[in-house]
C-alpha cells in the first residue's frame, strides 16, 4: 500500500476511475470522495470508488495522505490557493488537470509542509461523470507528472508507482513542455472539432446533414461532444500555446486554400503528401 | 437478377466490395474486373469479386449491361469522355466518385444510346485496394445517386434496387446539392485532418509527440492516412464548395482565437456551447 488515506476531490469520470483502479490494485487504503452533487456522491459509493463521501472539502482533505484534485482546471487552481491550511503535514497533493503551468503556478500558494506534483492522465472520453468511471480507464495511456524545480524525488517516485499501478505509463516532464505539446495533440484537435461543427451550423440546416455523415465526420467531431464548461477552462488555461498552434494551423489552411483555388494538381498534391507523411511518421513513432 | 453483365472499372476497395455484395445478393450475373495492376486483378479473382479480369478497358465495357467506374474521380471524368464509342446500346453507366457535378459534366460526352447516373457511396476507409474489399462495406451507409435532368426513371430505379441490395440506403439527389453538403461533411474534415498533421510537423519533431497522442488526436487524424493522390483529385473536383466551407471555417477559427486571447470566460464558453449544441443537433438528426 502506498497511501493509507486517499481523498479524491471531484469524484467523476477521472477521479472515480483513478480511485477504483488504485483500490483494485491495493495501492490505497481508505478513500474519501468529495463532490457537490448528491447523485455523484451516491454513484461513487455504489460503484465502490469511495468508502465514504462528503461535500465538506476542508474536512475531507484534512485526513488525507494523498489528495487527488480532479475538478475542472480553474477549480483546481482555486482549490490549491485555499486548501493549504487544512492539509496535514507531509501530505502529498496532485491533480488531473489538462494544462499544467497554470496549476504549478497556483500550487506555489501551498504551505511548505506539503508537497505538490502536477498530474495529467491522457485518458478520458467525451463522456463525463461517475457513471462512466471504470478501473481500466488509464490502461495503456500516458500519465504525465510535473514536479516543480524543488520537489524532492521520493513523492514523485511514489506517484510514479501509483500511476503504474492504475495501468498507465508515467512520464515525468516539465510543465511548460507538457503544455506546448498537448496544445498541439489535444487542445487544438478539440477546438477544430468545435470549429467544424460551428461551420456546419453557419452553412446548412443541421437536420439536412444526416444522410451526408460518414465515418470522417463522426471521427473528427466525436470530441465536439465533450463538456464545453470543462473545456473552456482547459483552453483558457493553455491559451498562449493554443494561440500559437492556431497561428500555424491558419497558415497551413491558407496555403491549402491557395493551392486548391489555383487548380493545378501538383501543388495541392505536394501539400497533401507532406501532411500525409507527417501523419505516418507520428503514427509510427 | 438486375444486370446480366457487370463490368467494374478499377476493382479496388469500393469496386471490389460493390461487386462482392452484388454477387452475394444475386443481383448481377457475370462480373468483369478491370485493373491496370496485375496484383489487383489476381486479388479480385481470389476473393471472388470478379469472374474474369483484364486490363483491356474498351473490350471489358463492350459486353456490359452495367459499367461501374470506381477509379479516382479525375480518371472517371477522363473515362466518361473516351469510353462512349465502346459501350453497347442501352448500357447503364454509373460511378463511385466523391464529387458529382464534375462527373455529371464529363458524362455529357457519352452517346445518347447509353444512360448515365452518377453515384457516391458514403463508405470506405483510409485503407484502399482490393485486399480491404468486403461485401458488407456499404451496410447502413448512404449511397447517393445523381441522375441528370433528362435521365429516364427506369435506370434510376434499377440502381436504387441494386444499391439497396448491397445493403446501403439509396438517396436520389441533385449533383450540386450533394457536392455542397459533402464539402462540409467529408472534404473539409479530410483537409482539416491533414492541416492538423502539417501543423504538428511545423511545430515539433513528429517523434517527440508519441506520448502525447490520445484518443482526440487519433480520431481527428485517422483520415489523414487516406491516399493523397485520390484525395487531391476529390478536393480539386469540388474546389469551389470546399473553398467556401474553408472561408466559413477560417471565420469561426478567427472568432475562437480572438475570444481565447481576450481571456474572459464568457465569450469563449458561449462559442463552445453553440458549437457543442450544433454537434448534438447534427448527431441526433
Amino acid at each position: 500500500m502506498l497511501f493509507a488515506h486517499l481523498t479524491v476531490v471531484g469524484i467523476g469520470l477521472i477521479g472515480g476511475s483513478f480511485a477504483l483502479a488504485a483500490k483494485q490494485a491495493d495501492l490505497v487504503g481508505q478513500v474519501t470522495g468529495v463532490a457537490r452533487s448528491e447523485a455523484t456522491r451516491q454513484g461513487a459509493l455504489e460503484i465502490g470508488a469511495a468508502d465514504e463521501v462528503t461535500e465538506d472539502l476542508e474536512q475531507a482533505v484534512a485526513q488525507a495522505d494523498l489528495v487527488y484534485l480532479a475538478t475542472p482546471v480553474e477549480t483546481i487552481c482555486a482549490q490549491l490557493r485555499t486548501l493549504g491550511p487544512y492539509l496535514r503535514p507531509g501530505a502529498l497533493v496532485t491533480d488531473a488537470g489538462s494544462a499544467k503551468a497554470a496549476v504549478m503556478q497556483a500550487a506555489q500558494a501551498l504551505p511548505r509542509r506539503v508537497t505538490f506534483v502536477g498530474g495529467h492522465p491522457m485518458a478520458g472520453s467525451e463522456k463525463t461523470g461517475i457513471a462512466a468511471a471504470r478501473p481500466d480507464l488509464f490502461a495503456d495511456s500516458s500519465y504525465f507528472l510535473t514536479p516543480g524545480p524543488k520537489t524532492p524525488p521520493e513523492p514523485v517516485q511514489q506517484l510514479v508507482e501509483l500511476v503504474r499501478g492504475v495501468g498507465a505509463r508515467p512520464l515525468v516532464v516539465e510543465a511548460e513542455r507538457h503544455d506546448r505539446l498537448v496544445a498541439l495533440t489535444s487542445h487544438l484537435p478539440h477546438l477544430l472539432a468545435w470549429a467544424l461543427c460551428a461551420t456546419a451550423g453557419d452553412m446548412e440546416d443541421p437536420e439536412a446533414l444526416a444522410p451526408y455523415l460518414g465515418g470522417a465526420w463522426r471521427d473528427v467531431t466525436r470530441i465536439a461532444g465533450s463538456n464545453p464548461e470543462m473545456w473552456s477552462d482547459i483552453l483558457r488555461a493553455n491559451a498562449g500555446n493554443l494561440a500559437e498552434a492556431l497561428h500555424y494551423l491558419s497558415a497551413e489552411l491558407g496555403l491549402a486554400t491557395e493551392r486548391l483555388k489555383q487548380g493545378d494538381r501538383g501543388p495541392l498534391l505536394a501539400w497533401l503528401q507532406l501532411a500525409h507523411n507527417t501523419h505516418e511518421r507520428i503514427a509510427e513513432s
